[in-house]
């Protein structure tokens, strides 16, 4: 589909999600969106949702398009947090990106805490979400377990969760509008919270007689979720117990490899195929082939006819990963000894997007009144 | 009781609560803070129950003690605003302050959402502050209608029901600590939000192993509540459709004066008696007079044993109401016309504000790992 017929139709309010691999330029004018929570070193499945995505996206050329990419540390405050750690996971997630091929200079590369407008803006979009809405998240459900009843609360479960839990999806609506993103780059488990941000803006809008915020367009990530080594029930996470289970992109080749021997596959023989059911084990390891090498699903099963047992392709996909991650590794290493470089990058990116921020915080405040 | 008793009794956690008139001078250090809403012109329940009361303390000589005083147009909006009212209502709100004698050299005297660290630090709370806690504040079950059972809510009423009402006392919260307050003068309906905030600066003191923030003592006005002239069942207000319910500072002698004509009273004979139950619209005349003389409600009733009848008791009001506002309302009217002149003291202000706020929130920024 030409990317032309994607936005025609979106503009007529047919789409509100567009596959990141159907874009080949976006509209001129365009601000592509998007933050990743400061976790510490970035895993396998972070840098194919997010990070290589932001490469490929701002490696789009287009017309007087924004990139701004950030590190989402208010958000890491809803769970509890060592200052230490969380002062080095910042450090950790932008020398991530960098070492990502992430352009500094083309892309904004920014921390969440250090633009205040962020946190002005959600205190307004507070002030218009309503409670309803919020109690229909999917993420507070589940984090809140308060169960599939949202019109029933226990007093002991509500006791120790934190407001912010629930308003997590209010200040990401602000991040989003506060620079009145077009495209927002999102994994499919944020699909929900993107659909609360359109709303947001159509009631701010409504209600201060304006057409201010744009209605963003969700990006999908072409990539599949890439699931546990060890138990591709599961999505691959830093805080599986079993480590065996995650490959972080500076780990080195030894250890890479041993994780991929490791990883569960199944009892069949002979020929690779991708079926996430009945062979999720070796599916993953497909889905890992198929983002590293950027090819659709069909192509990488077919191109790896050759392959006639496990060990194959588990060599297959740790030299894969060792092609990816050897420079990315080396420069991840060098970047976050050199905090100084890191300090310098962010101050330059903090300053651009404060400074949109703050040209479109006077226009929020008049058009409601707080001028 | 001495000042000094109070304070070594609060210091020792016998108490939280310190009536404004037992106080002769604040500890060295003290940080005295509060915010009135922009709701336009102030009625004599704001006057009394707030804004003169700011005058009252601002006026006890203490050695290095700041008082911080302000607009919050950022609560203003948990409520639909009209815009252009809320930016009229602001300068008003300011326009009675200064007449009511507020000094702005020596009180700051500001605007909230210039300030964005209110905002910044209302996140990080939000963050502590947990829903079990939120949910059982009585202005949102009130205001929610959510009814006494805080474990069980309707979804048709949490529908339409914004979060910035069940936020608000974490922003209220924010809006004290960020200033280190040390004493909040509030009406008796704070005191609940007020032992949130102190939980909250013990929460955020724990979590980050440190003693930032002080315990904010609740001052609590002298004056009892000023009621609806008409039915003094009910709070004197604004939004009364009875619009003779109601005295505003600016009204002028001739609409004063009716208004007290038309107070309900009782059918009574003899002498005026204190008795809020039997007689609820003489009380109410008799607590407006002993807020303005600043008098005991007894040596008030003394004082007033030559009246015999309920008009001459209305007219002692409606003169007292004159002495005390001909010249705030002249200024008054002087002041909202002159904005130049408002935006000039409240652009000190805010830089005031601003700059203590800001060296907080550095501070703040580092406990919790944001810098």
């Amino acid at each position: 589909m030409s990317c032309t017929r994607v936005f025609v139709r979106a503009s007529r309010g047919y789409s509100t999600s567009v596959q990141t691999s159907a874009i080949s330029k976006f509209p001129e004018g365009s601000t592509i969106y998007s933050l990743i929570q400061p976790t510490g070193r970035i895993h396998l499945g972070n840098y194919l949702g997010a990070i290589r995505n932001w490469r490929d996206i701002s490696s789009i050329e287009s017309r007087d398009t924004k990139y701004i990419f950030g590190i989402a540390d208010l958000h890491a405050l809803t769970l509890p947090q060592d200052p230490v750690i969380l002062k080095k996971n910042r450090y950790e997630a932008i020398a991530s990106i960098l070492a990502a091929g992430i352009d500094p200079e083309k892309c904004i590369l920014y921390h969440q805490s250090s633009v205040p407008e962020h946190a002005e803006l959600n205190w307004i979009l507070t002030c218009i979400t309503s409670m309803g809405y919020l109690n229909r998240m999917t993420q507070w459900k589940s984090k809140a377990k308060t169960g599939d009843d949202s019109s029933v609360y226990q007093d002991e479960v509500l006791a120790n969760v934190k407001a912010g839990l629930l308003c997590y999806p209010i200040l990401q609506t602000a991040d989003i509008l506060l620079y009145k993103s077009t495209h927002v780059p999102v994994g499919d488990d944020q699909s929900q919270h993107l659909e609360l941000c359109r709303h947001t803006a159509s009631n701010f809008n409504h209600a201060f007689k304006t057409n201010f915020f744009p209605q963003p367009k969700t990006l999908l990530t072409p990539t599949k979720k890439v699931l546990s080594l060890r138990n591709p029930a599961k999505k691959m996470s830093k805080s599986d117990i079993d480590q065996n289970s995650c490959i972080y992109v500076n780990d080195s080749f030894e250890i890479t490899s041993k994780k991929i021997r490791k990883a569960t596959t199944d009892s069949i023989q002979g020929k690779i195929t991708y079926d996430p059911i009945e062979r999720p084990g070796v599916s993953n390891l497909l889905t890992i082939i198929s983002g590293l090498t950027r090819k659709p699903m069909e192509t990488t099963v077919d191109e790896l006819s050759w392959i006639t047992n496990h060990k194959e392709l588990k060599d297959y996909v740790s030299e894969l990963l060792e092609a990816e991650f050897k420079d990315t590794r080396q420069l991840f290493d060098e970047l976050t000894k050199n905090t100084e470089y890191l300090d310098k990058i962010c101050k330059n990116g903090n300053d651009r997007a404060r400074s949109i921020a703050s040209t479109n915080m006077k226009e929020i405040k008049k058009l409601t009144g707080l001028d």
